[in-house]
């Protein structure tokens, strides 16, 4: 899992990203089919042991698909959520008490030595420990009470695509399944995912927007919150764009100064309670000026310098961040293409990254 | 507290703002001998109540003071804490059940009408409320059960300077009165903040070193990571250059491909444990070739780049978290004056930030 084969991408910068950005819809169809069944059962035994609160541990791209649980698990279920900040138990040792407290770890190798340590701490301290990844017989796996396994495959880029929306999908069955649910809507997802990267063109004329962008600002309200994140990750990993993201609610107290009519705002506009809170954010963006490109609802993007539509008809609110981060996924890498860089093999990245 | 007079910031840019932080030995005095008494007793009772989840809701500057008394609850009382995505219960109503949570909101004016609905709906769904504000007045103290004041006087410049470490100070003198500690350590710290305050020549020189940055990574762990966060919050308001704030862990996660020997890097390294854990992460940036200013303990600035020494030497590692934003916070302020930049007055800004 390590490196990609020394001669794989010379010829063709990126195509290892863009095969497991395609493979999107066949892994979202396995984990509706194969995998659901299993994540029902350990979301009914979790259940069943009544968890008070939740805390969510993570880094990179499982730290946004644990953000979305986050969500989902305040929103739908109740459960008061905090994310961990690792450090506490790494490196000051700390042993919070954690009777009642369901700790979930996301982590696609499910190899970092912190995250194992910390979810070890966590189930020494009481808690009920689940782990998400993509290898069954990772070591995090193996110190967890439970595992869900995403079903990606081999992920051989660097920059996580596949296992970022496999976590999502994984993540929504799981607190669907803790509240009783099938999670039904999200048979819907990978349909229109395939419909999303058949629209590599229009994407591609997007980037030539942003070829020579010196930075980016992201952002987004509730359940976008987390694919706003997640793109300002794919970008920076791929391209080296500096890309900040924040709430729209946060991007008003200070960051809003930063923007200017050379800085590219993109905002990601969910069909629903979020989208609605952030239009007032939006409205000042227009207001300063701002070259502004909106991934969401047909209404949005007509207001907006540039965008992206999504069909969100129909699509409940909490499912659409399954869908919204393929566009953007498809932009950072014809960015980086655009700009010679080779997104496959982002500099100064590892796959497995060993944090102590 | 909206707003500057005309007239006041037209010939010094940046004097209300260097008033407000030299201010701060004085304020910091003021929680210590005033207010100290007042936050023991309201710990107190808080703690006889037995709170077992800590939520913690804040914007901007004041987050940042949350993210540092989550370290402390969680490492120092070991408590499991989470930081409150606000949207979940303005944007989509989420009322989860709050019984045993002491949810915690810092509000320099205690104004934004979000933070007083979300208050508010954490008490209706059984929270024991504690609002931490530089207003006794405002809305917020009024539907908090608690309500601690940070005393630092009316803060007229922007980018809230004196506010942050009165918060700070009083957040630390609020979770020690919860483990019954009385927070004596906290004595040292008006002096210290003197000695930093008197050193801003050496701030203006480092000043001259990014003046014509284009962006600007931050770094910590542990107790300096909300260091590193508040001062890429103050590059952002004062001097508009983007800013981006990282865990060293998180950094090694992607956002590193972005680092080269153009962004400079600032490392804030606390003396101790937090600062070994970042150890590994400045060999890996110093192997980069990146620029890296360091402030922290001088055997880590004499490896670095260029550096401000901080004095650490007897000062315990969770209340240097209060000084080592001082020269940050004279950086900003510096680097926005010599690019020609008022940080009295960010543009687009105002001081009470209306999100809903």
């Amino acid at each position: 899992m390590t490196a990609t084969a020394p001669d794989d991408h010379r010829e063709l910068p990126g195509r290892i990203m863009a095969r497991e950005m395609a493979e999107q819809p066949a892994v979202l169809r396995r984990i509706l089919t194969e995998g659901a069944p299993v994540i029902r059962h350990v979301a009914e035994r979790i259940a069943a042991r009544a968890p008070r609160f939740v805390l969510l541990t993570a880094r990179g791209s499982s730290d946004n698909a644990a953000l979305y649980a986050k969500y989902l698990l305040e929103i739908r279920l109740g459960l008061p959520c905090g994310l961990t900040s690792m450090s506490t138990v790494t490196a000051y040792g700390a042993r919070p008490d954690l009777t009642d407290v369901l700790a979930v770890t996301v982590s696609q190798s499910g190899g970092s030595p912190d995250l194992v340590a910390s979810t070890r701490a966590a189930r020494e301290a009481g808690a009920i420990t689940l782990a998400v990844t993509n290898n069954p017989d990772s070591p995090l796996a193996g110190v967890s009470e439970y595992h869900l396994d995403i079903m990606a495959g081999p992920e051989r880029a660097l920059p996580a695509t596949k296992t970022y929306t496999a976590s999502l999908l994984a993540l929504y069955l799981f607190t669907e399944g803790l509240r009783g649910g099938d999670g039904a809507p999200a048979r819907m997802l990978p349909g229109l995912a395939e419909r999303l990267l058949a629209r590599h063109d229009e994407v591609r004329a997007l980037a030539g927007r942003y070829r020579f962008a010196e930075r980016m600002v992201i952002t987004s309200r509730g359940y976008g919150y987390p694919t706003a994140k997640e793109a300002a990750l794919k970008l920076m990993e791929t391209s080296y764009i500096p890309a900040l993201s924040y709430s729209g609610a946060d991007l008003l107290h200070g960051p809003l100064a930063m923007v200017d009519n050379v800085s590219p705002v993109i905002a990601v506009v969910t069909d629903g309670r979020g989208g609605e809170a952030l239009r007032p954010v939006l409205d000042r963006l227009r207001g300063r000026g701002a070259d502004l490109m909106v991934v969401g609802p047909r209404r949005y993007v007509e207001k907006a310098s540039a965008g992206f539509v999504l069909p969100t008809e129909d699509v409940p609110e909490e499912i659409q961040t399954v869908l919204e981060i393929i566009p953007l996924q498809l932009l950072a890498h014809e960015i980086a293409i655009a700009r010679g860089q080779d997104p496959d093999a982002p500099r100064a990245l590892a796959k497995v990254t060993e944090t102590h």
